[in-house]
Protein backbone atom coordinates (compact mmCIF):
# COMPACT_ATOMS: atom_id res chain seq x y z
CA UNK A 1 0.00 0.00 0.00
CA UNK A 2 1.32 3.24 -0.80
CA UNK A 3 2.35 5.47 2.23
CA UNK A 4 0.76 8.66 1.25
CA UNK A 5 -1.42 9.51 4.37
CA UNK A 6 -4.62 11.07 2.30
CA UNK A 7 -4.60 8.14 0.69
CA UNK A 8 -7.97 6.58 -0.08
CA UNK A 9 -8.46 3.55 -2.36
CA UNK A 10 -12.53 4.28 -3.13
CA UNK A 11 -11.68 7.73 -4.00
CA UNK A 12 -8.85 6.61 -6.32
CA UNK A 13 -10.78 4.02 -7.64
CA UNK A 14 -13.77 6.50 -8.67
CA UNK A 15 -11.10 9.21 -9.77
CA UNK A 16 -9.37 6.10 -12.47
CA UNK A 17 -13.15 4.74 -13.37
CA UNK A 18 -13.88 8.47 -14.39
CA UNK A 19 -10.43 8.66 -16.82
CA UNK A 20 -11.21 5.55 -18.39
CA UNK A 21 -15.00 6.61 -19.13
CA UNK A 22 -13.81 9.58 -20.20
CA UNK A 23 -10.75 8.52 -22.53
CA UNK A 24 -11.63 4.97 -23.10
CA UNK A 25 -8.65 1.98 -22.21
CA UNK A 26 -6.34 2.53 -25.24
CA UNK A 27 -5.95 6.54 -24.65
CA UNK A 28 -5.69 6.46 -21.26
CA UNK A 29 -1.73 6.44 -19.76
CA UNK A 30 0.05 5.23 -16.82
CA UNK A 31 0.67 8.90 -16.64
CA UNK A 32 -2.74 9.90 -17.08
CA UNK A 33 -3.71 7.24 -14.11
CA UNK A 34 -1.08 8.70 -11.67
CA UNK A 35 -2.06 12.71 -12.78
CA UNK A 36 -5.72 11.83 -12.26
CA UNK A 37 -5.73 10.02 -8.92
CA UNK A 38 -3.36 11.89 -7.33
CA UNK A 39 -0.98 8.72 -6.72
CA UNK A 40 2.70 8.05 -7.52
CA UNK A 41 2.76 5.54 -9.82
CA UNK A 42 4.46 3.01 -7.58
CA UNK A 43 1.86 3.53 -5.27
CA UNK A 44 -0.66 2.83 -8.30
CA UNK A 45 1.24 -0.34 -9.08
CA UNK A 46 1.41 -1.35 -5.47
CA UNK A 47 -2.05 -1.59 -4.88
CA UNK A 48 -3.78 -2.32 -7.62
CA UNK A 49 -1.25 -3.41 -10.33
CA UNK A 50 -0.79 -2.19 -14.00
CA UNK A 51 -3.43 -0.28 -16.36
CA UNK A 52 -5.33 -3.46 -17.27
CA UNK A 53 -5.64 -4.39 -13.35
CA UNK A 54 -6.82 -1.07 -12.73
CA UNK A 55 -9.09 -1.49 -15.88
CA UNK A 56 -11.37 -4.44 -13.97
CA UNK A 57 -10.84 -2.87 -11.21
CA UNK A 58 -12.47 0.32 -12.26
CA UNK A 59 -15.45 -1.88 -14.54
CA UNK A 60 -16.22 -3.79 -11.01
CA UNK A 61 -15.95 -0.11 -9.52
CA UNK A 62 -18.48 1.31 -12.05
CA UNK A 63 -21.00 -2.03 -11.75
CA UNK A 64 -21.27 -1.31 -8.06
CA UNK A 65 -22.16 2.52 -8.12
CA UNK A 66 -23.45 3.93 -11.20
CA UNK A 67 -25.02 0.55 -12.31
CA UNK A 68 -26.08 -0.62 -9.43
CA UNK A 69 -27.91 3.11 -8.69
CA UNK A 70 -29.35 2.56 -12.25
CA UNK A 71 -30.97 -0.70 -12.02
CA UNK A 72 -31.85 -0.51 -8.01
CA UNK A 73 -35.38 -0.38 -9.51
CA UNK A 74 -35.31 -3.27 -11.02
CA UNK A 75 -33.24 -5.13 -8.40
CA UNK A 76 -35.21 -4.24 -5.15
CA UNK A 77 -37.85 -6.25 -3.64
CA UNK A 78 -40.60 -3.16 -2.66
CA UNK A 79 -42.33 -2.27 -4.84
CA UNK A 80 -41.49 -5.04 -7.33
CA UNK A 81 -40.78 -3.82 -10.93
CA UNK A 82 -43.40 -3.01 -13.32
CA UNK A 83 -43.98 -1.21 -16.68
CA UNK A 84 -44.11 2.02 -14.74
CA UNK A 85 -39.86 1.21 -13.72
CA UNK A 86 -38.86 0.64 -17.38
CA UNK A 87 -40.66 4.22 -18.34
CA UNK A 88 -38.39 5.77 -15.47
CA UNK A 89 -35.38 4.45 -16.14
CA UNK A 90 -35.43 5.24 -19.87
CA UNK A 91 -36.86 9.09 -18.75
CA UNK A 92 -34.33 9.65 -16.94
CA UNK A 93 -31.90 9.20 -19.21
CA UNK A 94 -33.93 11.96 -20.87
CA UNK A 95 -33.51 14.10 -17.55
CA UNK A 96 -29.73 13.20 -17.48
CA UNK A 97 -28.83 14.45 -20.73
CA UNK A 98 -28.95 17.88 -19.59
CA UNK A 99 -25.94 17.14 -17.65
CA UNK A 100 -22.96 17.51 -19.75
CA UNK A 101 -21.72 14.13 -18.31
CA UNK A 102 -24.02 12.46 -21.17
CA UNK A 103 -20.97 12.82 -23.18
CA UNK A 104 -19.43 10.17 -21.49
CA UNK A 105 -22.09 7.61 -22.53
CA UNK A 106 -21.88 4.20 -20.60
CA UNK A 107 -18.20 2.46 -19.40
CA UNK A 108 -19.59 -0.88 -20.07
CA UNK A 109 -20.76 0.23 -23.98
CA UNK A 110 -17.92 1.85 -24.16
CA UNK A 111 -15.89 -0.72 -23.40
CA UNK A 112 -17.95 -3.31 -25.58
CA UNK A 113 -16.87 -1.39 -28.71
CA UNK A 114 -13.75 -0.77 -27.77
CA UNK A 115 -11.86 -3.21 -26.24
CA UNK A 116 -14.17 -5.82 -24.78
CA UNK A 117 -12.43 -8.77 -27.15
CA UNK A 118 -8.76 -8.21 -25.91
CA UNK A 119 -9.07 -9.80 -22.36
CA UNK A 120 -11.27 -12.31 -21.18
CA UNK A 121 -12.26 -10.71 -17.93
CA UNK A 122 -13.28 -8.06 -19.27
CA UNK A 123 -15.63 -9.99 -22.18
CA UNK A 124 -17.48 -11.85 -19.40
CA UNK A 125 -17.84 -8.48 -17.23
CA UNK A 126 -19.95 -6.85 -20.22
CA UNK A 127 -21.59 -10.18 -20.81
CA UNK A 128 -22.75 -9.85 -17.16
CA UNK A 129 -23.85 -6.27 -17.61
CA UNK A 130 -25.96 -7.40 -19.90
CA UNK A 131 -27.84 -10.44 -18.42
CA UNK A 132 -28.05 -8.02 -15.61
CA UNK A 133 -30.23 -5.48 -17.98
CA UNK A 134 -31.83 -8.58 -18.93
CA UNK A 135 -32.78 -10.23 -15.88
CA UNK A 136 -33.79 -6.34 -15.00
CA UNK A 137 -36.43 -5.57 -17.28
CA UNK A 138 -37.42 -9.97 -18.02
CA UNK A 139 -38.69 -9.13 -14.61
CA UNK A 140 -40.49 -6.02 -14.97
CA UNK A 141 -42.18 -6.52 -18.11
CA UNK A 142 -43.43 -10.37 -16.50
CA UNK A 143 -45.10 -8.10 -13.79
CA UNK A 144 -46.44 -6.09 -16.13
CA UNK A 145 -48.11 -8.83 -18.32
CA UNK A 146 -49.44 -10.03 -14.52
CA UNK A 147 -50.77 -6.57 -13.60
CA UNK A 148 -52.25 -6.07 -17.30
CA UNK A 149 -50.39 -2.84 -18.12
CA UNK A 150 -49.47 -4.74 -21.54
CA UNK A 151 -50.87 -7.56 -24.13
CA UNK A 152 -51.27 -11.12 -22.54
CA UNK A 153 -49.36 -12.00 -26.13
CA UNK A 154 -46.39 -10.00 -25.59
CA UNK A 155 -42.99 -11.79 -26.78
CA UNK A 156 -40.91 -10.97 -23.28
CA UNK A 157 -37.82 -12.38 -24.45
CA UNK A 158 -37.81 -10.36 -27.60
CA UNK A 159 -39.08 -6.92 -25.77
CA UNK A 160 -36.61 -7.89 -23.08
CA UNK A 161 -33.67 -8.14 -25.52
CA UNK A 162 -34.98 -4.97 -27.52
CA UNK A 163 -34.82 -3.22 -24.38
CA UNK A 164 -30.80 -4.35 -23.80
CA UNK A 165 -30.19 -3.13 -27.26
CA UNK A 166 -31.86 -0.07 -27.14
CA UNK A 167 -29.64 0.72 -23.71
CA UNK A 168 -26.55 -0.05 -26.04
CA UNK A 169 -28.40 2.42 -28.60
CA UNK A 170 -29.20 5.41 -26.13
CA UNK A 171 -25.44 5.49 -24.07
CA UNK A 172 -23.95 5.59 -27.63
CA UNK A 173 -26.03 8.47 -29.10
CA UNK A 174 -25.50 10.03 -26.19
CA UNK A 175 -21.76 9.03 -26.31
CA UNK A 176 -21.71 10.70 -29.95
CA UNK A 177 -21.15 14.33 -31.21
CA UNK A 178 -25.38 14.40 -31.99
CA UNK A 179 -26.99 17.37 -30.73
CA UNK A 180 -28.93 16.50 -27.26
CA UNK A 181 -32.33 16.67 -28.43
CA UNK A 182 -31.94 14.31 -31.43
CA UNK A 183 -30.91 11.62 -28.13
CA UNK A 184 -34.10 12.71 -26.55
CA UNK A 185 -36.42 12.35 -29.47
CA UNK A 186 -34.85 8.79 -29.68
CA UNK A 187 -35.38 7.98 -26.10
CA UNK A 188 -38.77 9.49 -26.43
CA UNK A 189 -39.37 6.88 -29.47
CA UNK A 190 -38.69 3.96 -26.99
CA UNK A 191 -41.02 5.28 -24.38
CA UNK A 192 -43.86 5.58 -27.42
CA UNK A 193 -43.14 2.02 -28.86
CA UNK A 194 -43.34 1.16 -24.80
CA UNK A 195 -46.88 2.08 -24.88
CA UNK A 196 -47.91 -0.07 -27.59
CA UNK A 197 -47.07 -3.06 -25.86
CA UNK B 1 3.80 9.09 -54.38
CA UNK B 2 5.55 5.86 -53.63
CA UNK B 3 7.67 3.94 -56.20
CA UNK B 4 5.95 0.37 -55.57
CA UNK B 5 4.76 -1.09 -58.59
CA UNK B 6 1.91 -2.52 -57.56
CA UNK B 7 0.68 -0.02 -55.07
CA UNK B 8 -2.84 0.78 -55.72
CA UNK B 9 -4.53 3.40 -53.47
CA UNK B 10 -7.89 2.33 -53.28
CA UNK B 11 -6.45 -1.04 -52.34
CA UNK B 12 -4.50 0.38 -49.57
CA UNK B 13 -7.38 2.68 -48.43
CA UNK B 14 -9.47 -0.17 -48.30
CA UNK B 15 -6.73 -2.65 -46.33
CA UNK B 16 -6.25 0.74 -43.97
CA UNK B 17 -10.43 1.25 -43.36
CA UNK B 18 -10.36 -2.66 -42.27
CA UNK B 19 -7.74 -2.24 -39.94
CA UNK B 20 -9.09 1.22 -38.47
CA UNK B 21 -12.84 -0.43 -38.30
CA UNK B 22 -11.35 -4.57 -36.78
CA UNK B 23 -9.04 -2.56 -34.08
CA UNK B 24 -10.23 1.40 -33.24
CA UNK B 25 -7.92 4.72 -34.07
CA UNK B 26 -6.21 4.78 -31.06
CA UNK B 27 -5.20 1.13 -31.09
CA UNK B 28 -3.62 0.93 -34.68
CA UNK B 29 0.16 2.06 -35.01
CA UNK B 30 1.36 3.27 -38.14
CA UNK B 31 3.70 -0.14 -37.77
CA UNK B 32 0.07 -1.98 -38.08
CA UNK B 33 -0.63 0.23 -41.35
CA UNK B 34 2.61 -0.09 -42.70
CA UNK B 35 2.19 -3.99 -42.02
CA UNK B 36 -1.11 -4.16 -43.28
CA UNK B 37 -1.38 -1.86 -46.53
CA UNK B 38 1.83 -3.61 -48.03
CA UNK B 39 3.49 0.27 -48.72
CA UNK B 40 6.64 1.45 -47.13
CA UNK B 41 6.18 3.88 -44.30
CA UNK B 42 7.73 6.95 -46.44
CA UNK B 43 4.80 5.65 -49.11
CA UNK B 44 2.21 5.89 -46.65
CA UNK B 45 3.12 9.50 -45.46
CA UNK B 46 4.23 10.73 -48.99
CA UNK B 47 0.52 9.21 -50.20
CA UNK B 48 -1.86 9.96 -47.40
CA UNK B 49 -0.18 11.86 -44.77
CA UNK B 50 0.36 11.18 -41.21
CA UNK B 51 -2.39 8.50 -39.26
CA UNK B 52 -4.94 10.56 -38.28
CA UNK B 53 -4.89 12.00 -41.95
CA UNK B 54 -5.37 8.30 -42.96
CA UNK B 55 -8.08 7.61 -40.56
CA UNK B 56 -10.06 10.46 -42.31
CA UNK B 57 -9.57 9.12 -45.56
CA UNK B 58 -10.61 5.91 -44.38
CA UNK B 59 -13.94 7.37 -42.98
CA UNK B 60 -14.14 9.31 -45.99
CA UNK B 61 -13.75 5.43 -47.92
CA UNK B 62 -16.19 3.94 -45.62
CA UNK B 63 -18.94 6.00 -46.49
CA UNK B 64 -18.66 6.12 -50.02
CA UNK B 65 -17.95 2.41 -50.29
CA UNK B 66 -19.67 -0.02 -47.25
CA UNK B 67 -22.21 2.81 -46.37
CA UNK B 68 -22.96 3.90 -50.02
CA UNK B 69 -24.15 0.60 -50.42
CA UNK B 70 -26.20 -0.15 -47.22
CA UNK B 71 -28.08 3.23 -47.96
CA UNK B 72 -28.80 2.72 -51.72
CA UNK B 73 -32.44 1.98 -51.12
CA UNK B 74 -32.34 4.77 -49.50
CA UNK B 75 -30.99 7.10 -51.79
CA UNK B 76 -31.93 5.65 -55.50
CA UNK B 77 -34.86 7.69 -57.07
CA UNK B 78 -36.83 4.31 -58.58
CA UNK B 79 -38.64 2.66 -56.80
CA UNK B 80 -38.97 5.07 -54.16
CA UNK B 81 -38.11 3.99 -50.67
CA UNK B 82 -40.95 3.05 -48.72
CA UNK B 83 -41.71 0.75 -45.23
CA UNK B 84 -40.22 -1.94 -47.19
CA UNK B 85 -36.93 -0.44 -47.79
CA UNK B 86 -36.95 -0.05 -43.73
CA UNK B 87 -37.64 -3.64 -43.02
CA UNK B 88 -35.17 -4.93 -45.57
CA UNK B 89 -32.25 -2.48 -44.31
CA UNK B 90 -32.79 -4.19 -40.90
CA UNK B 91 -33.18 -7.27 -42.32
CA UNK B 92 -30.19 -7.29 -43.76
CA UNK B 93 -28.37 -6.82 -40.57
CA UNK B 94 -29.95 -9.99 -39.16
CA UNK B 95 -28.95 -11.87 -42.62
CA UNK B 96 -25.32 -10.30 -41.74
CA UNK B 97 -24.63 -11.94 -38.52
CA UNK B 98 -24.07 -15.09 -39.58
CA UNK B 99 -20.42 -13.46 -41.01
CA UNK B 100 -17.87 -13.11 -38.51
CA UNK B 101 -17.48 -9.32 -39.77
CA UNK B 102 -20.61 -8.98 -38.09
CA UNK B 103 -18.20 -8.54 -35.17
CA UNK B 104 -16.23 -5.30 -36.31
CA UNK B 105 -19.82 -3.06 -35.79
CA UNK B 106 -19.87 0.11 -37.86
CA UNK B 107 -16.69 1.79 -38.51
CA UNK B 108 -18.43 5.55 -37.77
CA UNK B 109 -20.39 4.17 -34.75
CA UNK B 110 -17.82 2.80 -33.09
CA UNK B 111 -15.92 6.29 -34.18
CA UNK B 112 -18.67 8.01 -32.89
CA UNK B 113 -17.76 6.06 -28.94
CA UNK B 114 -14.47 6.08 -29.40
CA UNK B 115 -12.64 9.18 -31.06
CA UNK B 116 -14.88 11.58 -32.71
CA UNK B 117 -14.86 14.51 -29.84
CA UNK B 118 -11.16 14.61 -30.72
CA UNK B 119 -10.71 15.52 -34.45
CA UNK B 120 -13.16 18.50 -35.99
CA UNK B 121 -13.26 16.70 -39.06
CA UNK B 122 -13.75 13.14 -37.81
CA UNK B 123 -17.01 15.05 -35.94
CA UNK B 124 -18.54 16.18 -39.14
CA UNK B 125 -18.23 13.24 -41.13
CA UNK B 126 -19.89 11.02 -37.72
CA UNK B 127 -22.60 14.06 -37.86
CA UNK B 128 -23.09 14.12 -41.44
CA UNK B 129 -23.69 10.16 -41.27
CA UNK B 130 -26.51 10.36 -39.05
CA UNK B 131 -27.92 13.57 -41.15
CA UNK B 132 -27.84 11.08 -44.03
CA UNK B 133 -29.24 8.07 -42.23
CA UNK B 134 -31.72 10.50 -40.84
CA UNK B 135 -32.39 11.82 -44.18
CA UNK B 136 -33.28 7.86 -45.57
CA UNK B 137 -34.94 6.97 -43.16
CA UNK B 138 -37.41 9.90 -42.85
CA UNK B 139 -37.83 9.58 -47.05
CA UNK B 140 -39.27 5.76 -46.57
CA UNK B 141 -41.29 6.98 -43.69
CA UNK B 142 -43.29 9.82 -45.74
CA UNK B 143 -43.81 7.66 -48.55
CA UNK B 144 -45.44 4.68 -46.34
CA UNK B 145 -47.46 7.50 -44.39
CA UNK B 146 -48.26 8.53 -48.13
CA UNK B 147 -48.71 5.25 -49.28
CA UNK B 148 -51.63 4.46 -46.47
CA UNK B 149 -48.65 1.81 -44.61
CA UNK B 150 -48.34 3.23 -41.53
CA UNK B 151 -50.61 5.37 -39.46
CA UNK B 152 -51.32 8.88 -40.74
CA UNK B 153 -50.71 10.04 -36.92
CA UNK B 154 -47.17 8.56 -37.21
CA UNK B 155 -44.78 11.26 -35.07
CA UNK B 156 -42.20 10.82 -38.59
CA UNK B 157 -39.68 13.23 -36.94
CA UNK B 158 -39.63 10.98 -33.83
CA UNK B 159 -39.71 7.50 -35.55
CA UNK B 160 -36.69 8.65 -38.12
CA UNK B 161 -34.85 9.24 -34.78
CA UNK B 162 -36.17 6.19 -33.18
CA UNK B 163 -34.66 4.21 -36.39
CA UNK B 164 -31.12 6.07 -36.44
CA UNK B 165 -30.93 5.38 -32.27
CA UNK B 166 -31.95 1.49 -33.12
CA UNK B 167 -29.02 1.34 -35.76
CA UNK B 168 -26.44 3.06 -33.30
CA UNK B 169 -28.14 0.24 -30.84
CA UNK B 170 -27.54 -2.42 -33.36
CA UNK B 171 -23.89 -2.10 -34.65
CA UNK B 172 -22.95 -1.58 -31.26
CA UNK B 173 -24.50 -4.67 -29.74
CA UNK B 174 -22.86 -6.36 -32.60
CA UNK B 175 -19.38 -5.36 -32.03
CA UNK B 176 -19.95 -6.06 -28.61
CA UNK B 177 -19.18 -10.18 -26.82
CA UNK B 178 -22.69 -10.47 -26.70
CA UNK B 179 -24.30 -13.93 -29.11
CA UNK B 180 -25.43 -13.53 -32.26
CA UNK B 181 -28.84 -14.62 -31.40
CA UNK B 182 -29.05 -12.11 -28.37
CA UNK B 183 -28.60 -9.32 -31.38
CA UNK B 184 -30.80 -10.97 -33.57
CA UNK B 185 -33.79 -10.97 -31.07
CA UNK B 186 -32.88 -7.32 -30.75
CA UNK B 187 -33.26 -6.73 -34.34
CA UNK B 188 -36.37 -8.46 -34.31
CA UNK B 189 -37.99 -6.61 -31.97
CA UNK B 190 -37.23 -3.36 -33.71
CA UNK B 191 -39.19 -4.78 -36.55
CA UNK B 192 -41.80 -5.92 -34.67
CA UNK B 193 -42.48 -2.24 -33.29
CA UNK B 194 -42.12 -1.17 -36.89
CA UNK B 195 -45.65 -3.60 -37.10
CA UNK B 196 -46.98 -1.46 -35.32
CA UNK B 197 -46.77 1.99 -37.22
Amino acid sequence: MPRHKEFDPETCLDQVMHLFWQKGYQDTSMADLVQHSGVQRYGLYETFGGKQQLFQLALNWYLNTVIAQRLAMFERNQPEPSLTEIKQFFGQFIADLDHPSSFLGCLMCNTAVEVASHDETVVSMVQQYFERLRRGFARALNRARQNGEIAENTDIPQVTEFLVGSVLGLTTYARSPAPRKDVQTYVRGILTMLERL
